[in-house]
C-alpha cells in the first residue's frame, strides 16, 4: 500500500457508489460529532468547575442520544447491504468492514438492556468514589454484583449472535479479533517466567547502587519540562495542547488531541514518563489518515494498538538508555545540576523493579501480573465460574504467588483500586499487556529496520522510530484486522517472545 | 409575581397542555446542545491551538445545523397553535411567547439567504483580522459593501413579515422592541448634553492632580487578584471559572459560566475592570430562575439589560468611591503598598474622562458617543441613505463634532476598529448605551429602596445591590417585555434622565 492509496477521499467515487457515499457522509457527522464530545470530556477532567456536573451529563447524554440515533436509523441496514455491492477500492473494502463492525456494536443491545447497564455502572462507579477510600468491600459487593450481572447478560446476548464465547464478546469491543483461545495460553506462558525474572531483577538490583530523587521539583517547571520533552518527541503543538488533570488521558480529537498529565512535587520523573506515555498515544492521534477522518477506517486499531503506541514512548524509548540520556540537560535546565540526574543514575532510577499494590504505579517488568490476575478474574466472573464474593480470595492469592505480596483485608489497594470494573469496562485490561508485548515487537521490527538505532536515539535523532510507526501503525489505522497489521508491521503476528527478550536484556543485562 | 411561582417547573402540567409540552421538551433538548456549543466557543477563544480551527469550525456548523433544524421542524408551527389554545398559566404564556419569537426568527430567512450571509460575513471578518492593522480601507471595502447588502436584503425580508421599519427588525434581533422612534430622541438628546459635559469634566479635571499607575505589575497577581474581586462580587466559581482570551467575554452555559480576561502588565486596572464587568455579565447568567432553565423564558431580556448589569458592575458599583476603598487593600495584598493605589488616587484613575479614538478603551463619560456614531451610520446604511463608501467622511465628521478628534485618515481605529460589521452584526451597537442608562437607572431605583446604599457599598456590605439585581432583573429573566420589566424593576420605563444625573453626579460633583 503506497501512501497515495490511502490519500484517496472517500468522496471521489460518490456518484457511482451512493450507498456507500451516504454511509460515509453519516461517518463524517459522526466525526464533528464526536469532536465535541471529545471536547466535553476533556473539559469534564481539566477545567470543568464541580457545579457544572450535571448540567454536562445531560448535556452529554443529549449528544450521545443524537449520536446514537444516528447510528442505528433503519435506513443503514439497508445502505451497508446495497455498498456491499458496489464497486469499492480495496480501502473503501476495508471502510466498509469498519463501518459493519460500528453499526453492530450500536445496534447489538436492546435499549432496555443499555439503560440497565447505565444504571448499574453509574450506581456501582459513584459508590465507588467513596467506598474505595473507606476500603468498603461490604459495600461496594451489592453494586459489582449488579453490575457483573448485566454484563453476563450482555456477554451472552452478544454470544448467541455472534457464536463466541461470552467474554470474548466483551473483549472484543476492545481489542478487536482477540480471543481466550489465544490470551490463555499467552498469559499462561508469562506465569512461567515472570515471577521468576521479577526475583531474579531484585536480586540482581539489590546490588546496584542508587541515588534517590532529591525534591521538591517546582512543578512550574515541571511542566515546562514537559513540554520541552512532548516537543522532543515531535508532538504538534499547533493541534493539541497539554493541561492538568487527576488522571493522565489523551482526549480531544485528531485535530486537536488534549493530552492531561498530573505532577508530583517530591517525583518529577512520574510526570514526565507520564507525559512521554500520553504523547505516544497523541502522536498516534496526530498521525491517523488524515484524508480518512471521520472514517471508521481512520480509527485507532484497538486499545491493545493504542497502548503499543504510548509504551513505545514511555517504555521502549522512554527508558532507553540513549533518550534518558538525552533528557539529563533537559532535567539539569529545569532543576539546576543535580547528582541524581548524572546519566546512569537517571536510567537506574527509570528502571528500577519495586513489585507495588497499585497497577498504575507498577514498573515495567512487575505490570503484567495485575493484568493477568484481572484477567483471570474478570473471564471467570463473566462465564459464570466464580462470584463477585469469591474475588477477595482470589485477589490474595494471585498476588501472593505472582508478586509476592500480601493483600489480606486491603481492598482499598487490592480489587476496588481500578475503576474499570465499576465502569462495567469487562475485557479492557489485557489490552495493556498486549500492547506492552506489541510494542516489544514494534521495537524489534524497527531494529531490523534501522540497524543503528540505538546509535541513532543517542544521538538525539528520533526521525526513524517516529517514521516507522506513522508508515506502520499510524496511517495504516483501521485498515487491516490486527493479526495483519502486525504481520505487514513485522513480518508475523503478535509474538510475545520479544517482551520476554527485551526484559531480560533491559533488566538482567541478556542479550 | 413570587419566587414559588417562578419556580412551578413546566412539566407540572405536561398531561394537560401536550402541544406546550412538547414544545418545552424540545428547548430544554435544545438547552443541552447549546451548553456543548458554548464550551466549544469558550474554548476556541481561550485554549484551541490555532491549527485546530478548520475541524473546530466543522464541528460547531454540524452542531448548529442540527439545531437549526430542531428549531424549524415543520411540526412546531402546529405545537405552537396548538399551545395558543391550552390552559397556561401566566408563566407558560409567557414562556410560549418566548418560544413564538425564537421560532419566527429561526424561521424568517429562507436557506440561501443565511447561506448568503455566512459567505459574505465569513470573508469579510476573516480579511478585516488582517486589513484593520494594515489600515486596509479600500481592501475592505468590496467586502463590507456584500455584507450591508446582504443586511439590507435580510431587513427588507423580516420588515416585509412585520410591517416594522427594516433598521428596526435588525435591532429587534438584539434588544426586543425596542425601535428608532425611540433611540433617536434619545440620542438626539445625549447630542445636545453630553459634549458640552465632557468639555466641562475635563476642564475639571485638569485642575485635579493624579499620581498615574507605576507598573509593571506582575500578570499572576492580577489574575489572582480579579478571582479575589470576583469572590467579592459573590461569584459562584463552583459553577464557573475565568480563564484568559484576547478579547474579555462571558460564556459558558449559566451552570457553567466561563468568564475570560486579559491582562496588561503595566494597567492592573485595566484587568481589574475588565473581570469586574464580565462577572456583571456572569452574576445575571448565573442568577437566571433555575427551574426554567432551557426555557426561553429563562433566557436574558435582551442584550441591552445583559449589558445593564455588566455595567451595574463595572460602572455604577465599580467606579463607586465606597468600592474603590474595598479595592485598595486587595490592590495593595496583590502588589505591596503603592502610593497610587491610595484611596482618593484610585478613585480619579478609575473616573479619569479621556476622549480617545477606540470604544472599547474608553471611559464611562466619552463611551456614549462612539455608539451614536455607529447607530447614526449603520441605520442609515441599512435604510439605504448612505453607502459603505461614505463612512469615512461621516465617521470624521462626527468624532470631530462629538468628541473633538480628528480621525482622517486612520481607519484602523476609525470604522474598521470593531468586528461587529465585518460580522453583519448591525442593531447591535446601541445595546451598549442603553445598558448604561438601564444601569443608572437600577442603581437609582436601589438607591431609593435602599436609603443607606452608599454607606453600605462602603462597609463591604455588596448585598443589597445583589439583591436588588436578582429580585429584578436576574429573576424575571425575559418573563416581561422590557419595558414591563423596566416598569417593575424602578417604577418607569427606560429614563435617560437617571444616566445623565448619574454623570453630573460623579464627574460634576453636582447632586
Amino acid at each position: 500500500m503506497s501512501s497515495a492509496d490511502l490519500a484517496a477521499t472517500p468522496a471521489a467515487t460518490s456518484a457511482a457508489t451512493p450507498a456507500y457515499a451516504a454511509l460515509t457522509q453519516r461517518y463524517r457527522q459522526l466525526h464533528h460529532l464526536e469532536h465535541l464530545q471529545s471536547l466535553a470530556h476533556w473539559d469534564q477532567a481539566s477545567h470543568m468547575p464541580a457545579g457544572a456536573a450535571p448540567a454536562r451529563a445531560q448535556a452529554m447524554a443529549e449528544l450521545a442520544g443524537l449520536m446514537h440515533r444516528l447510528r442505528t436509523e433503519p435506513a443503514v441496514q439497508g445502505q451497508l447491504a446495497q455498498a456491499g455491492q458496489e464497486l469499492l477500492s480495496e480501502a473503501e473494502r476495508a471502510n466498509l468492514r469498519e463501518i459493519e463492525r460500528d453499526w453492530r456494536l450500536a445496534n447489538a443491545l436492546p435499549d432496555a438492556l443499555v439503560q440497565r447497564r447505565e444504571i448499574a455502572t453509574a450506581a456501582c462507579e459513584q459508590a465507588w468514589r467513596t467506598q474505595r477510600p473507606a476500603n468498603d468491600w461490604a459495600g461496594f459487593l451489592p453494586n459489582l454484583r449488579a453490575v457483573v450481572a448485566v454484563a453476563r447478560d450482555e456477554a451472552e446476548l452478544l454470544s448467541q449472535l455472534s457464536g463466541e464465547r461470552p467474554y470474548d464478546c466483551l473483549l472484543d469491543r476492545f481489542e478487536p479479533g482477540m480471543r481466550c483461545a489465544q490470551l490463555d495460553p499467552l498469559f499462561a506462558d508469562l506465569r512461567q517466567w515472570l515471577p521468576d525474572l521479577i526475583q531474579r531483577v531484585l536480586a540482581h538490583q539489590r546490588a546496584t547502587p542508587l541515588l534517590p530523587l532529591q525534591g521538591p521539583y517546582p512543578l512550574d517547571a515541571q511542566r515546562a519540562l514537559c513540554e520541552r520533552v512532548m516537543q522532543l518527541l515531535q508532538f504538534n503543538f499547533d493541534g493539541g495542547r497539554l493541561d492538568i488533570s487527576t488522571h493522565p488521558f489523551c482526549g480531544g480529537a485528531p485535530e486537536d488531541v488534549r493530552l492531561t498529565n498530573r505532577y508530583d512535587l517530591h517525583d518529577c520523573l512520574n510526570g514526565l514518563l507520564g507525559a512521554v506515555h500520553e504523547t505516544g498515544h497523541g502522536r498516534y492521534e496526530q498521525g491517523r489518515p488524515r484524508d480518512w477522518l471521520g472514517q471508521p477506517l481512520s480509527l485507532a486499531r484497538s486499545m491493545g494498538i493504542h497502548e503499543s503506541q504510548s509504551l513505545a514512548f514511555e517504555m521502549q524509548l522512554g527508558r532507553h538508555p540513549g533518550f534518558v540520556a538525552l533528557l539529563v540537560p533537559l532535567l539539569q535546565q529545569a532543576f539546576g545540576a543535580r547528582p541524581e540526574f548524572e546519566a546512569e543514575n537517571l536510567r537506574r532510577l527509570l528502571t528500577r523493579v519495586q513489585p507495588g499494590l497499585i497497577r498504575v504505579d507498577a514498573d515495567e517488568v512487575s505490570y503484567a501480573p495485575h493484568v493477568m490476575l484481572r484477567y483471570e478474574i474478570e473471564r471467570a466472573l463473566i462465564e459464570r465460574e466464580i462470584e463477585a464474593d469469591d474475588i477477595p480470595a482470589l485477589w490474595d492469592a494471585g498476588m501472593a504467588e505472582l508478586l509476592g505480596l500480601d493483600t489480606r483485608g486491603n481492598h482499598r489497594d487490592g480489587a476496588m483500586q481500578d475503576v474499570h470494573w465499576p465502569a462495567g469496562m469487562f475485557g479492557y485490561f489485557p489490552c495493556y499487556t498486549l500492547g506492552a508485548m506489541y510494542a516489544a515487537q514494534w521495537f524489534a521490527a524497527l531494529r531490523r529496520a534501522v540497524p543503528d538505532l540505538d546509535a541513532r536515539i543517542a544521538l538525539g535523532d528520533l526521525t526513524p522510530v517516529f517514521d516507522w510507526l506513522a508508515t506502520h501503525i499510524w496511517q495504516p489505522a483501521s485498515r487491516w484486522p490486527t493479526d495483519e497489521l502486525a504481520l505487514r508491521a513485522s513480518g508475523e503476528p503478535l509474538n510475545p517472545a520479544h517482551y520476554r527478550a527485551h526484559l531480560e536484556q533491559r533488566y538482567l543485562g541478556l542479550a
